[in-house]
C-alpha cells in the first residue's frame, strides 16, 4: 500500500489510498494576484499571514507555498523570497508544506530551510527539469509532484500522459527515489473545453494507482474553468476523483462547498472512522430545505422512508 | 450498450451508461407520511398534485408513484387507489412513471391504466415475488427494478447481493425478459452503520455493469441515514455512484444540493453536451464566497490561476 510521508517539524501526514484525502491549500501564491505579489516584493506578508491562518482554520492538510513573483531574473529574486515565505509559514503553523517552484535555485534554497519532509511541487517529464530537480529530491529525501507533460507539451491523449508519468517514475528510480515518493498530477483539463476531461482523469487516476502504485494530485478547480457556478462542479468532481483513487489535490480549503465534498468523500470511502470528523464538523447544521419542507419531510426520516420496508427487513435479517 | 426505455404517452426516456442520470422522483409515496396517507384514503389529492408539480419543476426525469397506505387488506384497497393516483399523475405531467408496489393485484391494475412504458418498482429475488411479478412485466413488456435481496433477507456481503441480482436476471431471461429491462438496486446501506457501505456499492455497481450489463438504481438517501447534514453526504455519494456507473436513483429532486450534484456529475461524465444543461440552470448563479473574497480572487480566475502556466502550455501545445 503506497504511503507518501510528508511532515513539518512536528507533524506527519500520510498521503495514501486508505487515508483521508490530503487537501493542499493553494492560497499562498502570488501568480495572477498582483496586489499579493507587490506586497511580497515589498516585504509585506500580511496577506500571506492571513491566508495561512485562514487555510489552517478551514482544515487544510498541508500548505502549498509559492513565491513566484514576476521578475527579471527569478534565479536571483525567487530564492530569498521563497525562503522568507517558508520561514514565515513555518512560524505560523505546524502543517507540512509543499514547496511550489520550478526554479531550481529557489527549490534548493527552500529545501535547505524547510523543516521536516516537505513535498516538492513539481517536476515534469522534461529531461532538463528531471535532471535539475530529481537530484535535489534525492539529496533531501523528500517526495515530489510529477506533472505528466514533457517537452512536447501536454498531450490531450491520456495514454500519452500516462506514459510520461511512467517515464518520470522510472527516471526517479534511477536516482534511487521510490514510487511512493512520486505524487503524479495527471493534469485536469477544463470540462467546458473538453467533454471527456472528467472520464479521462478518472480512468488515468485508476491506472496510475493500479499500474504504477503512485499517489496522485491535481489542480482540482481546473476542471470547472470557464463554467458558471464552478464551485458546485468542483464539489462533484472531487468525490468522483476520490472514488477513482485520487489521494490529494491542490485546492482552496476556504471554499466550504469543496471541503464539505472532500469530508463527505472521506466518509463514503470509509476513511473517516465512525464518521467522527463528519459529525464533529456538521453536527449542528440544520437540515436543508425550507421550514415547511422540513416539516413535511424531516431530513432524518425523509430519505430512509421510501426504503423503510427494506431497511426494516435488513434490521430483522 | 444497455438502454432501458421508459416512456409516458408522449415522452421517452433512456436509462443508460452514456445518458444523463435518471432522477426518479420519490415524493408520491404515503409510506411514513401519515397526513398524506389520510388525504389519499379520503380522496384528497392536493398534496399529491403539489408534489407532482414540484418534482417536475425541480427537474425529475420520471416520477415514482406509490399508493401503499396502511390497510387491512392491501390486495383490496391498494389497486383502486394506485390506479386513481396514476391517472392523476398522468393528467398532470408527461414524465414517465415508476409504479411502486409489491402488491401484485395493484401492479396488475396499475399496468392496465399506465400509458407508455412505465418502470415496475420492484421485484426481489424471492421466488414467490419473481413468479408473481415477472409474468406481469413480460405481459406488458415493461422494465423492472430488481432489488438484490431474497428469502434470506439482505446480505451484508456484496458478493451475495451480486449473486441475487444475477439470479434475478437469469430468472427474467427464462420469461423472455432481457437484461436491458432489469434495473438492479444493489441496496445501499447507511454509511453511519457500515463504514464499507460506500466502497461496497461502488464496487457492486461496477460489477453489475461490467458483468451483467444492467442499469442500476438505488434509494440514494439511505446512504446518509442517521448522519447530520445528510444532504451534503448524498450530494457527494451521487457523483461517486455515477462515476462507478450508476444510471438512476430514486431520490427527492426538490433538494437543490442533490440535483446540483447530479447535474455536475452529468457534466463530468460527458453526458451534458457542451455543458448546455449546466449553463442553462446555473448561468446566473453568483460566484460563491463573500464579496471581499470574490474581489480578492474572482471565481473565474481563482481556480485556474495556480495552474496558469500549465494551462498556458496546454493552449500553446
Amino acid at each position: 500500500m503506497t504511503r507518501t510521508i510528508v511532515a513539518s517539524a512536528s507533524r506527519e501526514v500520510v498521503i495514501g489510498f486508505n487515508q483521508p484525502f490530503c487537501v493542499i491549500g493553494e492560497r499562498i501564491n502570488p501568480t495572477g494576484r498582483k496586489i499579493l505579489a507587490a506586497e511580497m516584493v515589498a516585504g509585506n506578508f500580511e496577506t500571506v499571514t492571513r491566508d495561512v491562518l485562514a487555510q489552517v482554520a478551514a482544515g487544510a492538510t498541508m500548505l502549498d507555498v509559492n513565491a513566484g513573483v514576476t521578475a527579471v531574473d527569478p534565479n536571483v529574486s525567487e530564492p530569498p523570497l521563497l525562503v522568507e515565505t517558508i520561514r514565515l509559514v513555518q512560524s505560523l503553523t505546524d502543517l507540512p508544506i509543499s514547496i511550489d517552484s520550478s526554479v531550481s535555485p529557489a527549490l534548493s534554497a527552500a529545501l535547505a530551510v524547510a523543516k521536516g519532509r516537505p513535498l516538492v511541487n513539481s517536476v515534469t517529464g522534461e529531461v532538463e527539469k528531471l535532471e535539475a530537480i530529481l537530484p535535489l529530491v534525492k539529496k533531501y529525501d523528500v517526495p515530489v509532484v510529477a506533472i505528466s507533460n514533457d517537452e512536447t507539451g501536454i498531450s490531450e491523449d491520456p495514454d500519452v500522459r500516462f506514459e510520461v508519468a511512467r517515464r518520470i517514475v522510472r527516471h526517479a528510480a534511477d536516482y534511487g527515489i521510490s514510487a511512493a515518493d512520486i505524487v503524479v498530477d495527471p493534469l485536469v483539463m477544463p470540462i467546458g473545453a473538453m467533454g471527456t476531461a472528467g472520464r479521462q482523469v478518472f480512468a488515468l487516476v485508476r491506472r496510475l494507482r493500479e499500474e504504477l502504485g503512485v499517489n496522485t494530485t491535481c489542480g482540482a478547480s481546473n476542471i470547472s474553468f470557464g463554467l458558471p457556478h464552478r464551485h458546485a462542479v468542483n464539489a462533484a468532481f472531487l468525490p468522483m476523483a476520490i472514488a477513482a483513487g485520487m489521494t490529494s489535490a491542490i485546492m482552496n480549503p476556504c471554499r466550504p462547498q469543496e471541503m464539505e465534498a472532500v469530508r463527505a468523500a472521506n466518509v463514503l470511502m470509509g476513511n473517516d472512522p465512525s464518521c467522527g470528523e463528519w459529525i464533529r464538523h456538521y453536527r449542528d447544521v440544520a437540515p436543508a430545505g425550507s421550514a415547511s419542507a422540513a416539516a413535511a419531510a424531516p431530513a432524518t426520516g425523509g430519505g430512509g422512508r421510501r426504503r423503510g420496508g427494506r431497511e426494516g427487513r435488513r434490521a430483522a435479517s
